[in-house]
């Protein structure tokens, strides 16, 4: 086990690497076939609120997962940007001053606070609506069935449904606090539903059958819910730290999450169980789960 | 030619009820599959948004070119039904304090009005969202080589090369004023994209040939020229009748209009050219195509 973790970094970092180089190339200033012109301003915007760096974490799932499957690595990639491009759209509009009210984002302006409000909610409708326009498009090599299950799954994720709807309820729960049940739906909706759909997704490149494809989601579904557990225990620790205080900016704002509720030592356990059992999903694909593994892991670990 | 106006009335009365009934079907409360919950306040949010009546002009001429070319008349009011799902996020954004700022739309408080702010924000998002579920789900019967079509052609019709970048041109305008070609390209992408989409969408339904397709297209992008210069002159006529000042709404933002650049007898010249022009692209197919060619003196004539 302990040999997977540099073999797992390297191909992170590499993936992040190229997830950001085809980002830069298709939010490039050239209008492409069917657009009229794309204005530099907006496109500057949407550039500044995704060429941002990062671990590219939702790219790179759905792309082990696509190659765990068989799929193509080169497909993977494109829809891993698309999925990118619509998370980043996420990330502009929760940073709005109506939603969050975020000025810095990794430590740089936040889209609305570097160029205006109106430019930033564009952006973001742009970046949502360009996640459909990459998936669709003639140079990402996959069959037609593949691409409105991709879409389908996608909007699903995405939508009132999923990850918009989840945003919803977490402005609500500033209001009134959800209880448990509501605390697990709002977290799976908000994060987990499009890290579900990363692992799927993969399986869709592939082209997989359907028993692949639920192992994939579920195996997704569980890393979401370690994920926002991992978040939520950092959010503690982070502020506990650095401000002093024993809750953390989401238990400030009112927001109620499986650690205020439960406490650090269930929330700990709770951890490593999710991970145990996303781990004991892949066990079947034996030596080629590996990375998928280490990522499971990674998510249950990482300390930003 | 008389005589096809009142059936081209009667149809587009029968389309946009059939309309009205399919969009309210569609964003009711119920979870969909691969959904996790939809939250009550965001789909009513939506439905404020989008169940307002209206003429609903762009599921019409989808529906009329799909039927026009062969294509199945279900299939295309679902298309149609995702397209004013765009078509309404696009308006309830256009609203938002930081864009147009505008506290009613058709009499009714706008949805940020009604709701919130963020809540205005999100349900946009998820009705863009759900405007390529829609296209992609199971219940709209098209082949997935059409889908596929459909999903391109409307993410690049409304993206950053489309219209959201319209608006964000539209939005540069009123603080340094575009030149005619600025005017033309703003116009085109703003209003203009998704009215020839509507019709391109059409002959996409019904899987025709490229040269239908263009040909509908050019349809779609006449009537979108026409229906921007109608608007400008209503602006103008209407503001000019009830305020007793020579320019309107947006001639009053400072924005730059064609009819303010040449005058209001160059534009209803060039508005009946245009018209003209769209009705005999639209020859060939005989008398098949009077409804879609009423259609357009309808955009040229409109009051409203």
């Amino acid at each position: 086990m302990t040999d997977t973790k540099p073999a797992f970094d390297e191909r992170l970092r590499q993936s992040a690497s190229e997830t950001e180089a085809l980002l830069a190339s298709v939010l490039s200033d050239a209008a492409l076939p069917d657009e009229i012109a794309r204005p530099a301003h907006l496109m500057a915007a949407m550039r500044h609120g995704s060429l941002n760096g990062g671990k590219r974490l939702r790219p790179f799932l759905l792309r082990e997962s696509a190659v765990l499957l068989g799929g193509s690595s080169d497909a993977a990639l494109r829809v891993g940007v698309a999925l990118e491009c619509l998370h980043c759209y996420s990330l502009i509009h929760d940073d709005l001053p109506a939603m969050d009210d975020d000025d810095l984002r990794r430590g740089q302006p936040t889209v609305h606070r570097a160029f205006d409000e109106a430019t930033a909610i564009l952006a973001g409708d742009s970046l949502l609506t360009y996640a459909f326009d990459i998936i669709a498009a003639p140079e990402t090599t996959l069959a037609d069935r593949l691409k409105t299950e991709l879409v389908l799954a996608l909007a699903r994720a995405a939508g009132p449904g999923g990850m918009a709807g989840g945003q919803a309820l977490d402005l609500a729960a500033e209001k009134s606090a959800p209880d448990e049940a509501g605390i697990v739906t709002l977290q799976a909706m908000k994060t987990g539903a499009l890290l579900r759909f990363a692992c799927e997704a993969g399986a869709i490149v592939a082209g997989s059958p359907p028993a692949d494809r639920e192992r994939l989601r579920l195996f997704g579904q569980k890393i979401g819910l370690a994920y926002q557990l991992a978040d939520d225990l950092l959010d503690l620790t982070s502020d506990a730290s650095t401000l002093g205080k024993a809750a953390g900016k989401d238990a400030a704002r009112g927001k109620g999450t499986l650690v205020g509720l439960h406490g650090r030592d269930w929330a700990e356990k709770r951890l490593e169980v999710l991970t145990n059992e996303a781990i004991g999903l892949l066990a079947p694909y034996r030596e080629k789960a590996l990375i998928l593994q280490e990522a499971a892991r990674f998510i249950a670990s990482r300390d930003n």
